[in-house]
């Protein structure tokens, strides 16, 4: 959901939140026919109750104008953000994974992030010398790619030591107004999941 | 992989194959910088080499007109795939677990696709009474459901019994012609993956 946050917040929507705090809230949305296949995170917008993340994603990228200007942007905007998403998925299972598991899980992280997916980045922007990554225009992997950043730089405060455009790259998109004023503390931006916020998600989803 | 097989034939669209049988094949690709984050599958068309599962079918999806004729039947068709694609990934990667954990996992499948997904889909043509699921006109969704459908069948023969619209469906969109040309014996659509397929998949991708 915190991509969800992200590109709404980019997208200079305002928006209202209602968490899961207990299974019982879960199964009201369930037996309401709220949830088209049973699970969360789910968006009420435009008349619509739409879920799947990606999906989401998708839809308020199109709606303002996050998806470049023809089917080529298009499909690069959706492979890069691709890439992406498989890159924080690592970063978001890790407080789930057994204390023993996560130290190895943040190598691979890194390596991931700085062998496979960083120096790709790093090279359009070198090469191309634009603000941003695709079309010279704000779109969807530019907002993923700075919270893939973000969120890894909480866990590996260096991890862009070896990428000087990515972190020019940095600078540059937290400092567009409705993303810097989403980063101010305090606003919709979510920390760290702490351990309440595990414990919270197995006692909801755990059978 | 298999799913772009599936989107490209029933398009119509010819197209080669190149699969992978060593390491060295795959590490060559890598270092032809051919492959965008370093994985396959990876598909050259129109002068592109696109890579992400999901990218591949939405391109593919959009320039063969297969993502609906507005923004709400695309974040249907979105919504729709995005479900499937996560029944079927239980489905492939069912002959990657160990034998102990694979009966497990076809009940857990059989009872994600009749509790949680299959209902949406029956519900859906039920209430429409038409041919496809989105818009009347045959889309990406039409096709990966079509695919679910069968590799579960494979697994679970009579896993539509409770779904007779389904069922209806299945015969409707089979017969498809570039869809039953696909389906034919001996043509790209791959039969399950055997202990061959599994072994060469751990040869490739295992450090």
């Amino acid at each position: 959901m915190e991509s969800i946050r992200w590109v709404l917040a980019s997208a200079g929507v305002e928006f209202d939140e209602e968490f899961l705090e207990t299974k019982e809230q879960l199964q009201k949305l369930q037996d309401g026919n709220h949830l088209l296949f049973q699970q969360v995170p789910m968006v009420e917008i435009d008349g619509m109750k739409l879920v799947q993340t990606r999906s989401i994603l998708h839809y308020i990228a199109d709606k303002h104008h996050l998806f470049g200007r023809d089917l080529k942007e298009r499909t690069l905007i959706d492979m890069y953000v691709e890439g992406m998403l498989d890159l924080l998925e690592l970063v978001i299972m890790h407080p789930f994974l057994k204390p023993d598991d996560q130290q190895k899980a943040v190598v691979n992280m890194a390596q991931k992030a700085i062998i496979r997916y960083f120096p790709v980045f790093e090279k359009v922007l070198r090469d191309h010398g634009q603000r941003f990554l695709v079309g010279n225009l704000l779109s969807l992997v530019d907002i993923i790619l700075l919270q893939t950043i973000l969120a890894l730089e909480e866990k590996i405060p260096n991890i862009l030591s070896a990428f000087p455009h990515l972190q020019e790259f940095t600078v540059k998109i937290s400092n567009i107004p409705t993303i810097k004023k989403f980063l101010e503390p305090g606003k919709k931006k979510k920390p760290p999941l702490d351990d309440i916020y595990v414990r919270t998600v197995y006692n909801i989803f755990m059978p």
